[in-house]
């Protein structure tokens, strides 16, 4: 046993609770590692030194590193204490939070068992339901649709369609996105990402100057609230993009500080080094090193106040759905605790999702975001699909890393992207192999979390860093790619499986073929995928679902709904299949490793 | 290398800022493993893409599974990215968000590198830094001192020194303590830690009925105001003990949930499963299965006011210096942050420490305590001193693993203890083996972090758990051991030394002899003790500031300040060497391993 491999962090995802009554437990080992068994024995903290329940873990993870051991167990008590048991060559090693013992005193645990002391229920992470069928779109609105038919157009200085440039508008606005809600639906979209709204003068609108009004050129608050109402109808939630990191120089609070320096009551609503901010000097706090946008001190309970009563204000006047944190890893713990508890008393359901490219843990307990934009998600679908970086074990390898990051709650509300505004566009980094897009999609699919599509994706809108992936969608349906569209509206479609919704996840490499599989009581979906570079041949026994490149051969009669056939390179297959299907699959694939 | 024994954590105990200039970063490997070099690469996260600084880590602490790089850097920008790089045979490795690699891409570095991507001065956990030279002393007031001399006897029913049973009375007051202040002072003590002094029927207290009252039987408000004043006029600061979790079925509040059950605007205050508690069900939620002790319902708002109206009035009316939270593990996280800020608000260095025996880093974050009684430094005095678990490499191992358990500015403010009244005493532990109490004490004072030093364990008060451990304090001088007490207090002076209250800690063994040294720019300071049950020749270069059992040989004349001489097994010795000496120390120990 590897015994420096094992870990286990007390009251943090590898325990937590999803209410007062089920709790849920993992141990971490070395991969390579195989306990004939591993048990956690656990009681009542107040019990435990007398008498132990035990229960034996499911091997449920496994990374290019580690094997995660879960549980899920029902409580009778809120207040919490185990210890696990290894089995190794017959004989059970106990760990405690002083390490592995061949023997454990139990008369004397309340020196080192682990604890979760007392569940409480203001400690629990509670999810958005909706998030678990939700599939989101994002949009850059400025690109998407003009929709304002007597709009002052004198601001447009980019062609519909032409490349555009850092300073390009092109016309998209509100209106645009209400008239295309239909199209947007019919895509299986059920949920809106925009990104900023409100009166700024780039074209991105991350340089707020107002935060209660709608932009100019995006049209009016009116508008705004009609786009909700539309969408709601259509059963489309709104998730809107928070800037409150930082703002634009043009805030009438900044204004006010570069005229008067100190003695403007806004002073203190930036950080600033000097008597006066200084753009030459930069010696202000700003975004990145831009001098445009200054950065809020989220410290001042003024702001503070600013920035929770436009949080609010937005869901009370408008019932938006959900807030996307702009650099919300810039801004302090404190004051998202102090968000998310606003937001979530005026809509409990209210999402908010944080930009945090990295790790995000220490954001992801509970008390501040409810997910993140899975970027990582992304870099694992680039280094399998784009970058040749992965084969298929180190995807799969990969992607449970990236559930073992966060506890289940978490990886139900994350947001799975594979491109954004941020991002070159996936299908310019897979050099606009379609397949692999449609693969790739269908991973995002059938992961834990919400997938979000960004605008024209589904048409295959093409695009390098940014401006190029701010490209004006094209409307023209002639220019458009049927058959990948539908496809993807199929892949979509499957957010709304009860199994995706809510069911286990198993991800491994079969071979060089990439296998996803989510399983309950309903039943299995599993998805094939192949990045081999070559053909390969797949038996299943199940109902083919959704494929692409695969190529059904002559029935094998060996039995009911048994299906042999080619997948080619870049193709994939989803069929749905018995509950024992999964162990079966699961068997084969320890006995591969 | 053990890849799977690498371990970091961003934006936690392995990467923390002591300030929003300096930063402390971690790095955890196999024990086994001894890298030629370990490096963290870093810079600003919106440069780290160009360019790159880079800085060697140090090898600071092992504990027995593993070893820890450490680095305190000086920053000039506030949002900090980095990755680790490990030599082994001529080669680096890359470590980042990714794992070990062979090569690293700065130009995708946004995917993967670490970071603290700014650092937030609201989240910066702040020192209260008179715990740095704070020597505490622990009362259970009941059995210290009956200063009252009027006082109403008639509830007293243990003559005093007779053995207490759970229910005694023996008349212990707060103006008994006023009375011993100097005293107290006079054993070095700058510090009181008082168990509960509320109305409660107990003796103990923590079924408080009233927390604004100081109980009769211990004396009034303006007694207590007086004990504070006195205190403080001797440099010693007071701590409370904060019963928050739970309080007396005969809390007024209680009362009224007894007899109108759901009618009553309190009955939300509790936890019930039911229209009014029962205690023969026990339906209402506990302390422990204490009946009498109902727990508070902290998410209830009016119930947090409640409590921290508590917790503030004391601080301003009376100027008390610190709250110890009593149970303080179940209750909610939510609870403890509001708790923080409004404490700090009043008094920015009055201490929280928290009662959780266990590891308690998802409350040490900054956000809630400060620190905890550290009964996993009990727990590892006992293996190495009574129990004999521990050797001297293991006893070194384990305190190295204690402090990595959480940030430097939690280590410096941990609440060292051997005993309290919530465990056998520890001279009892160690059969009355007084010079394993001194080695031990001298273990804690040498340690990172407030020694607490239990009523009475100057005067080796005997006494084995619960309501042994809680024996009437004997005041009769002659029964004192003079010698014992004598070297004690030496032993708690020590906390004065800058080089103890700021200087740098190193734990290890050196053959079965355990050693500690704290040193810094003024020098150094070299524990020795010997548990090997033999009596062990010891050479230095330095001066002996304490000892116990050591027999200094005749100087060996091979150099100024050269010592040799034989420490007798349970006794210790304590020497100012200079700060060369830590080095040869740390060479010897290399040797070792």
């Amino acid at each position: 046993m590897n015994e420096q491999g094992i870990l286990h962090i007390p009251d943090s995802k590898f325990c937590f609770s999803l209410d007062t009554r089920r709790l849920v437990l993992r141990l971490r080992v070395d991969r390579r590692d195989r306990p004939e068994k591993v048990e956690v024995i656990y009681e009542s903290k107040y019990i435990i030194q007398q008498k132990q329940q035990c229960s034996e873990m499911e091997r449920k993870y496994e990374d290019r590193l580690y094997a995660y051991y879960e549980i899920l167990l029902p409580l009778q008590d809120v207040r919490f204490a185990y210890v696990f048991r290894i089995w190794e060559n017959g004989k059970g090693y106990y760990f405690s939070e002083d390490g592995l013992s061949e023997d454990y005193d139990f008369s004397l645990a309340y020196f080192n068992f682990f604890q979760l002391a007392y569940i409480n229920e203001a400690d629990i992470h509670k999810e958005a339901e909706w998030m678990r069928s939700a599939v989101f779109y994002e949009i850059f609105i400025e690109r998407f649709f003009c929709g304002i038919g007597d709009k002052d157009r004198s601001y447009i200085n980019l062609n519909w369609g032409d490349k555009p440039k850092p300073k390009s508008f092109a016309g998209g606005d509100i209106p645009g996105i209400t008239k295309k809600l239909d199209y947007i639906s019919g895509l299986g979209i059920n949920a809106l990402y925009l990104t900023p709204i409100f009166c700024a003068v780039s074209n991105h609108k991350y340089d707020i100057s107002d935060y209660h009004m709608i932009d100019g050129h995006f049209g009016t608050n009116e508008d705004f609230g009609k786009l909700v109402k539309q969408a709601h109808k259509r059963g489309i939630r709104v998730v809107l993009d928070a800037v409150f990191n930082h703002c634009s120089e043009l805030l009438p609070q900044f204004q006010d500080v570069l005229k008067r320096g100190k003695q403007s009551p806004y002073f203190d609503w930036f950080i600033i080094n000097g008597e006066k901010p200084d753009k030459d000097k930069l010696n202000y706090e700003v975004f990145a090193f831009c001098d445009y946008m200054p950065k809020f001190n989220t410290s001042n309970p003024e702001v503070q106040e600013f920035l929770l009563n436009i949080a609010v204000s937005w869901i009370k006047k408008y019932d938006i759905d959900g807030w996307r944190l702009d650099v919300s890893d810039e801004v302090s713990h404190d004051f998202w605790r102090i968000f998310r508890k606003r937001v979530k008393e005026v809509k409990a359901d209210c999402v908010i999702i944080g930009e945090n490219w990295h790790d995000a843990n220490s954001f992801l307990k509970g008390d501040q975001y409810d997910s993140i934009m899975n970027y990582a998600f992304t870099k694992a679908c680039l280094d399998y699909y784009a970058f040749g970086a992965f084969g298929a074990k180190e995807f799969a390898w990969k992607l449970n890393e990236l559930l073992m990051r966060n506890t289940d709650q978490v990886n139900a509300m994350m947001l799975n992207l594979l491109d954004s505004h941020d991002t070159d566009r996936f299908y310019t980094y897979v050099h606009k192999n379609k397949d692999r897009v449609l693969s790739a999609a269908a991973v995002m699919c059938m992961f834990v979390g919400a997938p979000c599509i960004y605008y024209g994706t589904e048409i295959l809108l093409e695009g390098g860093y940014d401006p190029d992936n701010r490209r004006c969608f094209d409307w023209e349906e002639e220019h458009w790619d049927q058959d990948f569209g539908n496809q993807l509206r199929k892949l979509l479609s499957l957010r709304q499986n009860g199994i995706v919704e809510s069911g286990g996840i198993s991800t491994m490499a079969k071979g060089d073929l990439f296998v996803l599989s989510r399983y309950s009581d309903e039943g299995e979906l599993v998805l094939v995928a192949n990045q081999s570079g070559e053909k390969r041949s797949v038996s299943l026994r199940g109902e083919v679902l959704l494929e692409n490149h695969f190529h059904n051969e002559e029935e094998s009669g060996k039995g009911p709904e048994k299906i042999q056939g080619n997948l080619e390179t870049d193709g994939f297959l989803i069929f749905k299949g018995s509950k024992d299907e999964v162990k079966v699959i699961k068997e084969v694939n320890e006995v591969e490793q």
